[in-house]
């Protein structure tokens, strides 16, 4: 290592340490720790321009072990991104660029949000799908437009997670050459020792996997590094790993390898021991070598020309093939095709009763003919779902540029990889399951939500309708505990109609998660001529039949396949003189979002007499009932039987309906 | 295979394809493909006593791939459980004992719910954790009254899941060696060919955790599953997976090898042609040669003997250590010590700030003193938990009888474990980790809330409070999310006194898991002078401060580290001549369960001025402010600042509850 290589990887140290000693929080164990790795790919590996963060055929940078944040704040700082000493200084400080993990959106460059253990890894397997799909579908003989690499620094605890298995059997399976996760190897976790916890032969469960294991043994062996990475770059069948062997905290004489390192600021003291002992030229704050910055510069003018060339390659690309370079620029945008509608079937007035996860089904098949990039299936229930694109291509690594997935039964990994896709760019991702199992995926909803990505959930099977599977396969609690997300739309249509419409809002949604609950079993057919439109969904909330009056003395709400139940129940108070009218609430996210005027209207104040029901949870009903309302819903897990046997015991039924309207004061 | 065996192994076949088509709903495949092994497993290997399905030394089986249920279903009846062929012909209707999916406490000998995959493996881990600790405690030379083995039987998606990799991880670092899992290698999932998404090399992977591999390459070959289990059970320092190459719907002329016989009946010409095929001596439905019969017999015979001749033991071992076993009787009953409290801290009337969690951790030391079997940790925040046991050894593999658990950086194979140490019987499992990773385990925890199973979980960093560490790691829904879920009791205590309270009720609960929400950061000491006692606690809710003249004209309800701002709050209100209540509510599903009587007493009618404050999710808080009412909490998601920043800049404070109030009708 050279003088000014070691002072440009100490500097990463200094900054790392510093900037959590001034927050008086955070993780600078891992930072130091991984100081050399980050100098030789920021510097040496990665393709990247700081001067432009979102370059289309970058290499992507992903840090899954999200708590290291300082370290990928330092490399963007040092490597020229539009990230200040200040915004140093500001580490966790209210509305700074630079958060406690690093977030989408906030500092330049920072790929996705990272933190909860596994998501990182998990969305780099989902650029990588991203990259070799776009590369699939746009370069062309002598036009490499899209050939970039991911990259990914994880931690044990990565490592130890679920979703690490599912997002890295699915790379291995699609053969993802493109894809590097580096391992930070360092033997110590939270509560000690890795080895209280941990006996894994990693190399051997990658190696199952089919994936390519490299090993550098001292984290601070730049050249062993080096060689690590071109072996990996040079691999285009497997996925690879580097296990890399380092010292938490490396640098400082009292913490290095010590689990006290890993959380905690250093404390001052410890600071200034340890840049003694790096030898560092300043115990100064924040302080970098004028020779270090240089040296880092030239990132920035490598990068530059990376770009530079690139474009001209794209100028090319673009005179030879004009439709393909606009379509892509479209996609990277995130823009649907104008004509991305034209296909999808009217079905805002169909006679036949079916079950609203086959009305999607048939919404999806529009979709997919005009809007080209939409790729996506289920976690093994396609079938099921109705996920599958009719005709077209399984993804897989012998058909790159297929557009339908088999995310196998990883839920959690299905939600990471769409996330990763989305935040790549260029896919519009869609991933099916049941509605019970979303559970299983809710960490990587989550993020989606938080990162506000426009990705759709295909949630089927959507009550105790599916019947005989039982209360393990029966939601309950699901759709209110998929509300309570914020930024995330839930979308429980009620008839073809309907499923069209939630449909069309969740691909018009440029920013934020939305999800559809479908029922696996049929709905009787919603009378459109006499109701109003299904247009009406858009707003979330709306009036789907009025009381003959207009004047509603009672209001009954209700969403999905119990829609035509409380159609059932508003005819049988009208004929008992009680002027009903009935609320289609398919999204309570949308409806939130109107103004008080527009709920007013739907639900007036005046009318205190509502009733809601749905075959699930009521929690969360009271927002729209009140407490002089009531809600018929079931309180408890469901059963295995019929479906029909299922609503008539737990009195998901008009009757129960109109019995409950009746003992409302 | 004799002619014997041959019909005692196509009954399964018949049952379970007869069960199916009755309920014309359901799985024949894999109880088709698996009946030879089930048949080796029950009739030979498995010590298990059909008269007494809870005797406590038996051998637990786990059916991880639920949806087979027709298979042990098929087993149970077939070797002598109270599981009549009237039962089998109920499968799936309202009320039997033969739900869908298999499930705890329905037919006799059903270890444990399955059907969402990958948690009947994990559950499996726990169980034989289980055996090892209570071997380790209660055994003594010359005395095995604890020995048995775990088997469990699992599908290529049960080992897809992420939960497999943790409890598989957990297995081999453990050293189970009484453990096996089964693999049903048959190559088939719902979409199709199980390579449309799956690659992995499973031999390698399990050996990278540390487990022995055995192969068995025909699942008909009965000779050879019986090896494979002799040598599993010879096996003492590694788990065990066999992997077992099947044939799904193995004997269907039309639908074996196929996907088409997952899901759904084979119909009636097929299963008339499958009986055919396999030399079934009649075509009548679910019938059972009388020369099977007898040969399964033998179940009951020898089952017998084992449960006979280990009571013969266990009172020659009571005689020699009357303690132990009285002590072992009681735990295995579930039921605390006659003195459990006795060690606990009295935190009635402490005098000093601290976090809710640091008070969490103390009762936890005075409860370790005393419940001797509560066992447990954290995933990998002990430290930040407070869920070490002090003095106390690890649980790992050279020391099997300690009680703090390091279960690493594995939340849902966290709670599945816990799940199957309390579902084993003789110990009170907890687990923490930060309330937000409770996405991570959601599954896990509502199996457990469906099981009844009376496991803790202990989640810290319960709000915004916890700081800088910013929106990934902030809960904002997970309040909301988990108190949605049936039967689980949620405990948000706001001091030190209402946090003895909370544990107390979660150790009391027989029935059922709780989570106790704590926070990471100081909450100031409320003075239970001049406040009502924590004991209120037990109710849900209750009248923390009444109004001063008793009467109130607004209600401020609010729970956790809010309580001491609604206090305030209520001081500014009084101050200006606003009669005010403030109610605290740590826990919902206990208000929920009060009577009416109780509520109105709690929150008259009369009193339409209410106010929440809680530092999360408004969402479902309108039980209690109802339509009039209002909430200050947080419906977005957090970020990265002090604590002290957070709650000012989301409102989170007494002004803003005064506030509120005022502009309430």
């Amino acid at each position: 290592m050279t003088e000014i290589q070691r002072l440009a990887i100490d500097a990463i140290r200094v900054l790392s340490m510093d900037a959590v000693q001034k927050a008086d929080s955070g993780h600078p164990g891992t930072p130091m720790a991984l100081a050399p790795i980050g100098y030789v790919l920021f510097h040496r590996h990665l393709r990247h321009n700081p001067a432009n963060p979102s370059w289309p055929d970058r290499d992507r940078f992903v840090l899954s072990a999200g708590h290291a944040s300082m370290l990928v704040y330092s490399l963007l700082h040092l490597s020229g991104y539009d990230l200040s000493e200040e915004d140093l200084r500001n580490f966790r400080q209210w509305g700074s660029t630079t958060p406690g993990h690093p977030e989408h959106g906030h500092a330049p460059g920072v790929e996705t949000t990272t933190g909860p253990l596994g998501q990182g890894v998990a969305m780099s397997v989902g650029m990588a799908l991203a990259e070799r799909w776009l590369a699939n579908r746009f370069n062309r003989p002598n036009h490499q437009i899209i050939d970039h690499h991911t990259f990914a620094i994880c931690s044990d605890g990565d490592l130890m997670e679920g979703i690490s298995h599912e997002a890295a059997e699915l790379a291995g399976h699609h053969k993802l050459g493109k894809l590097v996760w580096i391992w930070d190897d360092n033997r110590i976790t939270i509560e000690g020792a890795t080895a209280l916890a941990l006996s894994t032969d990693q190399e051997r469960r990658f190696q199952g996997y089919g994936w390519r294991v490299v090993h550098v043994h001292d984290g601070n062996d730049l050249e062993a590094m080096d060689l690590a990475l071109a072996e990996a770059k040079a691999e285009t069948e497997r996925p690879t790993l580097i296990v890399l062997r380092t010292t938490i905290a490396y640098g400082s004489p009292g913490k290095a390898g010590t689990a006290s390192a890993h959380g905690a600021p250093l404390g001052q003291d410890e600071i200034d021991a340890t840049k003694r002992n790096l030898g560092y030229p300043s115990l100064e704050p924040f302080h970098v070598d004028v020779a270090a910055r240089e040296h880092w510069s030239a990132c920035e003018r490598k990068g530059a020309r990376l770009e530079e060339a690139w474009r001209a390659r794209f100028a090319m690309y673009r005179t030879e093939h004009p439709e393909l370079a606009e379509e892509l620029l479209s996609v990277l945008d995130g823009e649907l095709p104008a004509d991305w509608d034209e296909k999808i079937p009217d079905l805002s007035a169909v006679e036949k009763a079916d079950a609203t996860r086959n009305w999607s089904g048939k919404v999806l098949q529009g979709l997919a003919a005009r809007v080209t990039n939409l790729v996506g299936g289920s976690a093994d229930l396609g079938p099921s779902n109705k996920t599958d694109i009719v005709g077209a291509e399984d993804m897989s690594s012998a058909t790159p540029g297929g557009r339908t997935f088999h995310f196998g039964v990883r839920e959690h990994g299905m939600g990471a990889v769409m996330n990763g896709m989305s935040l790549h760019g260029g896919l519009r991702p869609f991933g099916g399951t049941f509605l019970v199992f979303s559970d299983y995926m809710r960490p990587a909803i989550r993020l989606a939500a938080l990162m506000e990505q426009p990705v759709v959930y295909v949630f089927t099977h959507d009550s105790i309708g599916l019947g005989e599977d039982g209360p393990t396969h029966q939601p309950i609690e699901q759709l209110a505990a998929l509300r309570a997300i914020p930024n995330l739309v839930d979308l429980r249509p009620g008839d073809a109609a309907e499923t069209e419409v939630a449909w069309r809002v969740a691909m018009e949604r440029r920013i934020g998660p939305s999800f559809l609950a479908l029922s696996r079993q049929k709905v009787p057919v919603l009378d459109r001529s006499s109701l109003a439109s299904a247009e009406g969904l858009r707003r979330g909330g709306y009036i789907l039949a009025e009381s003959s009056d207009g004047a509603p003395e009672v209001i009954l709400i209700s969403s999905g396949s119990e829609l035509s139940i409380a159609l059932d129940a508003r005819e049988r108070l009208e004929a008992e003189g009680v002027p009903t009218r009935v609320v289609s609430l398919p999204s309570w996210q949308l409806f939130r979002w109107q103004d008080p005027e527009y709920h007013e209207r739907v639900l007036p104040r005046s009318v205190g007499r509502r009733v809601s029901v749905e075959a699930a949870s009521t929690f969360g009903w009271e927002r729209w009932v009140g407490l002089a309302g009531a809600s018929v819903g079931i309180d408890r897990f469901g059963a295995s039987a019929p479906a029909e046997v299922l609503y008539e015991r737990f009195g998901i039924t008009a009757e129960r309906v109109v019995d409950t309207v009746r003992r409302l004061a």
